[in-house]
C-alpha cells in the first residue's frame, strides 16, 4: 500500500509515516508545507511532496497520484490564529478530499478532533468553538464525500510513549491518548477494510489496537 | 407573508424591515442579539425575536415559528476576528437554515458575498479568504438544504441612497450596490416565487428591481 500522508510533519503524521516505512511492507508519501521538511522523511525512505494545503486542490491532487489511500491529520495548531483553523481545519481538509476524489483514490482516513457533534459546539467555550465548528464541517464533508473514509476522534492528545493498547468505541469516556498510539489506529485502520465507513473515539486503554478495531 | 429577518440590526437588515413595514401587506419579525436592540423595530411596527446567533438551532427555530420566509443577512462584521467570522457567517447561517427546515418553512433568502466559488477563495488576500471560506460552505450547505431559496451574491455595498435599478444575474461585473438596494432586491425576491432556486449577482444598475429579477 502507498499511502500519502497529509501533514506529514505533524506529530502524528511523523510517527505514521515511521511505522509506515518500519513495515518494510508499505510506503508513505510525506505531503509536507516547506522544502526544509523534506529530508527527514527521505531519510525514513519515504516519498515525498511538497504541497501548502492553502494552495489549489489540483496540487493536491497531485500528490494523491498513484497512491492507495490518503489519511489527513494536517492541522493548524493552537499557536496560530483562527483564520488558520478555516483556512486549514476546515478549507485544508475539504480540498484534501476533493483531491482525493479527483485522484481516483477511495480509501481516506481523517483524524477528527475528539467531538465534533452540534453538542459539543454549544458545549465548548467561545475560544474551542471556532475549531469545533471547523472540524465539525470537514468531518459533515466527507461523510457525503462517497470516499471509503475512516473517521478517528482521539482523546486529548499526549505525546507519551505510545502503549499499542486503546480502548476504542463510538462513546468511549474522555481520556488520555498518545499521539504514537493513534498513528498505529490509523495505520492498523488502513489494514482493516472492516473500518471503512466507521466513526470512532480512541482512548488509552487495555485492549491490543489491532483487536480493538476487530470488534468495532 | 410574515419574514423573519436574521441580522435585522444590520445596515440591510434595518433598510428590509423598513420596506416590509412600508408595504402595510407583510410584516416582518426582526431577529435581533440585544434586547436593546428592540425598541427600533417595535416603533416600526414589526415583530421582535432576541435571539444569539450562537446560540442553539432550537432558540432560532422558535423565532421562526409561523413564518413564511426567513431572510438571512447577519454578517460578523470586519471589525470582529476570524472567530465570529466562523461561528456567525458559516455557523450561524448553517444554524439559521437548520431552524429552519425545523420549523418547517420552505422559503430562504440569503445574502451571500459577491463571489463564493472556490476561485474566489484562491483569489483573495490571505485576511479575506477565512471569509470566503465561511460563505462559501454557508452556500453550500443551503444548496443542499432542500430549501426554497435564493442566493443573492451583492456587489460592494454601500451606503448611498438606493436608486431602484439594479444589473442582476450570474457574472454581472464587480460594481457597488446600495444596501438599500440590496434590501429591496431580497423583499421583491420574496414576492417574485421564479426566483426560487436562483443565485445571482446584484450591482447598481439601470433596470428597475422588479423588472430585473423578472429577466432572471
Amino acid at each position: 500500500m502507498k499511502i500519502l500522508v497529509v501533514g506529514a510533519n505533524g506529530q502524528i503524521g511523523r510517527h505514521l509515516v515511521q511505522s509506515i516505512q518500519n513495515s518494510g511492507e508499505h510506503v508513505a508519501r510525506a505531503m509536507v508545507r516547506k522544502e526544509e521538511q523534506v529530508s527527514h522523511f527521505k531519510e525514513l525512505g519515504a516519498e515525498t511532496a511538497v504541497v501548502d494545503l492553502e494552495g489549489e486542490i489540483e496540487e493536491i491532487a497531485k500528490a494523491a497520484d498513484g497512491v492507495d489511500a490518503v489519511v489527513f491529520t494536517a492541522g493548524s495548531g493552537p499557536k496560530t490564529g483562527k483564520d488558520k483553523t478555516i483556512m486549514v481545519d476546515l478549507d485544508g481538509a475539504v480540498k484534501t478530499i476533493e483531491a482525493t476524489k479527483k485522484a481516483g483514490v477511495k480509501r481516506f482516513v481523517i483524524i477528527s478532533s475528539y467531538d465534533t457533534t452540534r453538542e459539543a459546539i454549544q458545549n465548548a467555550g467561545e475560544s474551542m468553538a471556532p475549531y469545533v465548528v471547523a472540524k465539525h464541517y470537514a468531518d459533515e464533508w466527507l461523510r457525503g464525500a462517497g470516499l471509503d473514509y475512516t473517521m478517528i476522534h482521539p482523546g486529548l492528545l499526549t505525546n507519551d510513549a505510545g502503549t499499542g493498547k486503546v480502548d476504542v468505541g463510538p462513546s468511549v469516556k474522555a481520556d488520555n491518548v498518545a499521539r504514537e498510539d493513534i498513528a498505529n489506529v490509523i495505520f492498523e485502520s488502513l489494514k482493516n477494510d472492516a473500518t471503512i465507513g466507521k466513526e470512532f473515539k480512541v482512548i488509552n486503554g487495555q485492549t491490543p489496537i489491532q483487536e480493538a478495531l476487530g470488534n468495532l
